[in-house]
């Protein structure tokens, strides 16, 4: 079962992302080394002794909606209770309310244990602090004394409506709408789906955050407002008033992930005889909902993206144990009595170090996501302005990236089993099949590719990749200083997938500027997963340069897979064309 | 749902695979391409028609067992009689025992639409023509009068009984004992794990083909021999007699192919009160089992290959009918009313045409090695010896690079139908689940890659696989002297390839020469990839020539993904020394 491996988290966050010189540097005030050392043990311990022994149950059994009512698997509620009396649900939220305003990159951090001990439990609060992030930077200061500390506590949770059956990628499409109500209030319509957590019995209420459209709103994106509609109305004092009319209608029989339960949610249709019309209250301006959801999404975008290196994490350590274990056939390597642990098979090290090396560059990737935002929030000026572009070009890589490695990485970890793996008991396919959820909520991965080649490519005037990328050069050149053989070819292949890189990047920007939006968009998703695997040499170099016993792995790295930065780099100059002629032959008549 | 791609399979039977050539020149007798086209024709019909609808109802309910015996799914029973009552169990088996004889090329035609039309159903049968093959060569005349027309017929049904709990991929620990009984008969005890079909309710008799030892057999797979062991013994006249002491004790709660009953099959423990010791027949020689079993595994790979194949060209169907019909967002190729169809997204193109390319190329690479095992057969002398040795290198290939292609088709049709493709009712996750187990069962493809490097190599005195590249090279060189513009840069792609290929193919027979093994064998997955990425841009390739239409597609495929070459290449000449460093840190003290 999955041990929290807070050795290699705490080792990428320091060494890797960033954390250490942010401390040393006092980035965090009187935060230092013990502290975050101190949180990671604990985190990792409840992820490993409380979350994990719940998992099997959790996608056995699911959660079980009757009568508008969803019951969590046995043993969740309480969990939930332990949790949050652990006060994680707050570890980065504002201490104003209630959180320890802890950087983000430890929510991060302890995000990765739950999810790895259990996906469909660390979805949850995830949605929770979106709608903490959104209430505090746009709600009214009346709202935000109603609702935000018992969120930030988790003794209500919060979730995200967004999604309508028309409109799913393009919220342009939204068709829910909001009437005023005169008194300051609004009465909302419609129907949601695949809303994450929109009924369950963790919390006696449930703050829902609502995308809908007012009276003459103007159409497409412009005319979205964005509402906070509460399962129960909340009375001045903060008790439960009467029920809302807000109701599930229905839950999702999903692939994996089955203890979350994804609802249909029924805005304003008189169900279960509340008055018709449920009440929600306008968060920040009419009209301008969508940039209050791109609070959220944005942080829920780095949040999947954990669900990525989470799962691929736990599916590698299964693997690791069970082809330590299972004996079959003679390896040179092996001297002992009888057949040989599949570990000693070549092929096996293969599929086992992909899956490793996969891993680790997804957590570095997302923590140094994480690090950014943490230091946009504690740099002012033009630092800030830095931090904030750098998280935000990261972003989609976080994402994206580490979504996919979730997905190969659980596929392999089922590989690895052989037969075994097919078997639900063993646990291998269960990380298959909650894995394949993340490259598409939250923004499809092709979705999170064209964000990074028409909005973040452009950023600082197109400039700021390019620094990013010179950063990442500049680990080339202290590899090749370094001077130890151990690393192999690592330099040379390090500046080969750098200038790939480096080319692509000027191709795109060049499409770009002269009107070729077209080829941009065809060389997206090769382009996202290119700057990712360059990356991810880079910081494989950069925790090898720290520790010296994590230059094997990175040689692995340069010498076995960087090189698909050559496929990538051909594919994004010069697959344009031949993919828009075959692509034509796809559509309907 | 489902619709047989009939006139895509006869153009790549035909004019990629050599049927054509193989039919003009007689080889194949009389049968002519009307009756080629009219079998693939109802074959196709019965599989959109029948086989494909209750495809759902098998996925949801599964095979059930209860008191030893395996009820199937709702319908299920009547669509193997009618299915049997076709004529398809026999399509390619011996005349002598009441089959067509048709060549295997259209027998793995028909298998792959059985497979795509419902995956548990197709497996099934399978294991019945591998039976009847291995009594075909292996068996007395006695044992084939009894059994072979029932099972040609279908009337009964074969298994293969070969894995033990301790012996998966390694066959040498194999346990289950076989005692003579000095009547000519033997009594079988023993446990067999995942046994395909090991039980149901289709046929009143099931023909158990059991890998065994006899007492003081050589230890390892020298002293295993195989036995006929039918579920109920056979009077002279054909009727059933008493139930045999074997048993199933179980089946396994799979993550797909729900339908396909995967049994413990319990051997001599006299349950159910039958008496002690499963009564067995001898197959072939003592202690030659395994020689006899291969015969079956050779074509129960190419027919996992073929499984391959077939769920790829499933989930490709599914998600381009999805891809036209849901729409999200604007598109510059869209311009009628509303939100664009996705598939007019770049993003979504450049997934269907991966998808595709990967089905025609796994399917290509099938049928060619169905069409070298016809050859052989109608082959004689150095021509046989020729063609038989192309099927031996081809079967890898089939069996790996398309279960791999089936995975990561099922993966990407699930991402193209976005939040839809997580549900199970939208039915792409049911093909993500059912591909995952074909590159696991029939000898991993891990063992493929070594199968394909350290036996498949030194065929012909290492010259076969270089015979098979320079025909790879003849179809670039008519690329090149087609001079047909829409073939964009293929010839100088698809030249760079088949060198990278060459070198490659090199320097693995360099290593297996100088007692480089280890090296050899830390190569064989990426080489294996390699060479058929290779093989399937030639593939491709000779399609369009024979097929301007398909020029498009194989020009996508050279100018985005070919590119794979050069990092496979690097891997297999580059990466063993990387690969044992880093795989040591793997091994448990």
């Amino acid at each position: 079962m999955y041990r929290a491996p807070v050795a290699d988290i705490a080792f990428t966050l320091k060494h890797v992302a960033g954390l250490k010189s942010a401390l040393d540097a006092g980035s965090f005030g009187e935060l230092g080394e013990d502290l975050v050392d101190a949180v990671l043990e604990e985190a990792g311990r409840f992820a490993t002794d409380e979350v994990a022994p719940l998992y099997k149950i959790g996608d056995e059994t699911g959660a079980v909606l009757k009568d508008a009512a969803v019951t969590m698997p046995a043993g969740w509620k309480d969990l939930y209770r332990r949790w949050i009396e652990g006060g994680w649900n707050g570890l980065s939220a504002p201490e104003e309310f209630g959180g320890q305003a802890l950087p983000t990159m430890l929510g991060v951090a302890a995000l990765e244990m739950w999810n790895s001990a259990a996906m469909a439990f660390g979805i949850g609060p995830t949605l929770t602090m979106g709608a903490v992030e959104a209430l505090h930077k746009h709600a009214s200061d009346e709202l935000k004394a109603k609702y935000l500390a018992k969120l930030v506590s988790g003794e209500w949770m919060g979730t995200m409506n967004l999604t309508e059956p028309q409109a799913g990628s393009d919220l342009a499409a939204l068709r829910s709408r909001a009437e005023p109500a005169g008194d300051g209030t609004y009465r909302i319509f419609g129907q949601k789906i695949f809303i994450t957590y929109g009924e369950h019995d963790f919390t006696d209420n449930i703050v829902h955050l609502v995308l809908a459209r007012l009276p003459d709103a103007p159409a497409g994106t412009r005319g979205i407002s964005l509402f906070l509609v509460p399962k129960f109305l909340v009375n001045d004092d903060g008790s439960l008033g009467p029920r809302n009319d807000v109701f599930c209608s229905g839950i999702e029989h999903k692939l994996g992930i089955h203890a979350s339960p994804t609802c249909t949610m029924i805005y304003g249709d008189g169900f279960g005889g509340a008055a018709p019309g449920a009440i929600g209250w306008l968060i920040g301006e009419e009209n301008k909902g969508l940039a209050c959801m791109f609070t959220m999404m944005n942080n829920a975008r780095l949040a999947v993206g954990m669900q990525g290196v989470a799962v691929a994490e736990a599916a590698y350590q299964k693997a690791l144990a069970y082809a330590n274990e299972r004996r079959q056939g003679k390896a040179a390597s092996y001297t002992g009595n009888g057949m040989a642990p599949i570990v000693h098979h070549p092929d096996v090290q293969r599929n086992l170090l992909t899956m490793k090396v996969l891993t680790e560059i997804a957590r570095s990737i997302s923590y140094s996501c994480a690090h950014a935002l943490d230091m946009a929030h504690v740099s002012e000026g033009e630092a800030a302005g830095h931090w904030r572009d750098r998280a935000n070009l990261l972003t989609p890589l976080a994402k994206a990236f580490s979504t996919d490695a979730g997905v190969d990485v659980a596929s392999l970890g089922v590989q690895i089993h052989g037969g075994m793996g097919f078997i639900e008991e063993t646990g291998a396919a269960a990380y298959y099949r909650d894995a394949r959820i993340a490259p598409i909520y939250e923004g499809t991965n092709g979705i999170q590719a064209i964000d990074l080649v028409t909005r973040k490519l452009p950023l600082g005037n197109g400039q700021h990749v390019h620094g990013y990328i010179d950063e990442l050069k500049a680990v080339a050149a202290d590899v090749r200083a370094s001077n130890r053989p151990g690393f192999g070819r690592t330099a040379n292949l390090l500046d080969r997938a750098l200038a790939d890189l480096t080319e692509a990047t000027n191709f795109l920007q060049a499409r770009l500027a002269d009107g070729g939006q077209a080829a941009a968009l065809a060389g997206a998703t090769p382009y996202l997963r290119l700057i990712s695997l360059a990356a991810g040499g880079a910081y494989l170099a950069r925790g090898a340069l720290a520790s010296e016993q994590r230059q094997p792995l990175c040689r692995f790295y340069t010498e076995n897979m960087l090189g698909e930065s050559v496929t990538l780099k051909e594919r994004v100059l010069g697959g344009a064309e031949s993919l828009a002629e075959a692509g034509r032959a796809l559509i309907s008549a």
